[in-house]
């Protein structure tokens, strides 16, 4: 089958890499359509030394399901247009992180095209049958490639208390920005956008969210006095974190959204001093991204950028590098 | 007045300081002893820039109290023996602080020996009269010094819900980090105290708590496979924090309780990898602390290093910043 595959710090385009072998237990997707994230893109870039088919923002059909001795079969799969969990946990009894309910934090896991697992960029994917979902009519393939960053986001309700009449600002206008900014506007809260690329920050303005440059957010905190309850910081760099630091408020939240390879170096008292809570947040819950994308309650296409067919994979991830571009999506 | 003033990058003991004169609503108090704290010798290495008379960490008797218009005198507390908590608030109606019973965050605050506010090494300090605790007669001058830091790590447990089955690992077998173990431990956890100085981890060893030596902190989670649910970071250097990293489990919380002058260099990707809660954490509440003293639930004698007058306090401080130094008392 085809598969972008990145080996030796090269991403390429095969054209006979292997289909998936099914476990049991596990499904055989044929993937319709894949977003390029910024994980994928820092991956070839080093982050978390991972070789093998990239990609996992995915839509596809299962087209087979391998049997689980002694289970009963979800054959009712088959055939059905799904999206996927990528943590595929270990399974065991013993795993204190499983028995807990924390498969997305199983020290045994593997994550689609980012651990131990090869991804989304391919004629076909393999995930465990518990990974999948299936997407509603109303749900394009376009928006559905969408669900797992939508996800990564509700994550963020799922660790924190948001009270309607809380002020939040959302650090940084790229993609992880625009659905954190989305997400979180459903709460009731205030909003702002802060970010340095005004034809993107213009996406939000319709939504009721406040759009805000970066050098002009000291206004939107009337410089120091009315400091925010939560940021979400989703640029990746240590002027953000600084930032985020000077923004939130004494014993707010800051959620770090962006996993990137580098160190940062950074002032810790502000921590101490003002009581903050720094809170990561990883991958989230499909079900609610899903709810939301059926009701209609968030538009997800107008951060579409460009559109690529697998053969054009690499030229897709160049695009995707590019300033101003927002989210890709490959078409397989 | 006698005071311990730092000034000009200097600390010196000054025989004719000016007694503190009294604003409406406050106190007072001859101060009978204090104890220097690392906060006090951070500012001698130019944390927040303060210059006045240092200290924080007393016990004194009320000697007078400010009318306040209209108010009604709590003339009970002169000749009280007292502790005060070091945060003085604005008391302004109108403060988003002080109305939302933060008072240790109000912006306009001062801070008894650490911000625009005279400390505790002197003949007589001010507080206001809202700030002070009357010490129960069962508590001794030597034990009620240590309220002040007892409280901050009772704002640990004002933070988090800590489990009686949790398990706890503290970092540092310094003032700091000995308090910490004794007040976590009485919440039922399982808790180690991991330091650099067998002779400082020998002290927690009759309390249930298990003492470990650094270098051998990978049998506590077995190399990995049992990180623990809360790490309290009290070394307030750049290992200790990656070292806490490594320690906490997934979605576990990090307690930062050192406040330095330095930046640290950090990789943040695990901390939004593993989900974890890094949590800032200052001063506390003061009547916990009082209880569980006067329980005898916790007992901080063994932790008194030495004993000076004030008119040896440069010595004091000296003495303080030697290896293998606890508290140091300062009498007046």
């Amino acid at each position: 089958m085809r598969a972008l595959l990145y080996r030796d710090h090269t991403l390429t385009l095969q054209q006979d890499y292997p289909r998936p072998v099914l476990p049991a237990g596990e499904a055989l997707i044929k993937v319709s359509q894949v977003g390029i994230c910024n994980t994928d893109i820092e991956i070839t870039r080093g982050y978390m030394d991972f070789a093998g088919v990239l990609g996992h923002e995915f839509v596809g059909v299962v087209e087979e399901i391998s049997h689980q001795q002694g289970a009963s079969t979800p054959h009712a799969l088959v055939g059905k247009r799904v999206v996927g969990e990528i943590n595929a946990a270990c399974g065991k009894g013993t795993c204190p992180y499983c028995q807990r309910g924390m498969p997305t934090h199983c020290p045994e896991r593997t994550t689609l095209g980012i651990v131990k697992r090869d991804g989304a960029f391919a004629d076909y994917l393999a995930l465990p049958v518990e990974n999948l979902h299936v997407v509603p009519d109303e749900v394009s393939d376009d928006e559905a490639v969408f669900v797992e960053p939508l996800a990564a986001n509700f994550e963020i309700l799922e660790q924190v208390h948001l009270k309607p009449t809380d002020r939040v600002i959302v650090l940084g206008d790229g993609k992880m920005g625009q659905l954190a900014a989305r997400v979180l506007a459903l709460s009731g809260c205030e909003i702002t956008l802060v970010g340095k690329h005004s034809d993107k920050l213009l996406l939000v303005e319709h939504l009721g969210i406040t759009a805000c440059l970066v050098e002009n957010v000291d206004d939107v905190i009337q410089h120091g006095r009315r400091r925010v309850d939560l940021v979400v910081e989703c640029t990746g760099s240590e002027q953000g974190l600084e930032l985020a630091l000077r923004l939130v408020r004494p014993r707010g939240t800051l959620i770090l959204k962006s996993t990137v390879a580098t160190k940062s170096n950074l002032h810790l008292a502000p921590i101490v001093i003002d009581e903050i809570c720094v809170q990561g947040s990883r991958c989230g819950p499909f079900m609610p991204a899903l709810r939301a994308l059926r009701q209609k309650l968030i538009d997800v296409r107008p951060l579409m950028s460009g559109r690529y067919s697998l053969d054009d994979g690499l030229s897709a991830f160049q695009y995707a590098q590019q300033k101003g571009v927002l989210k890709v999506l490959i078409h397989i």
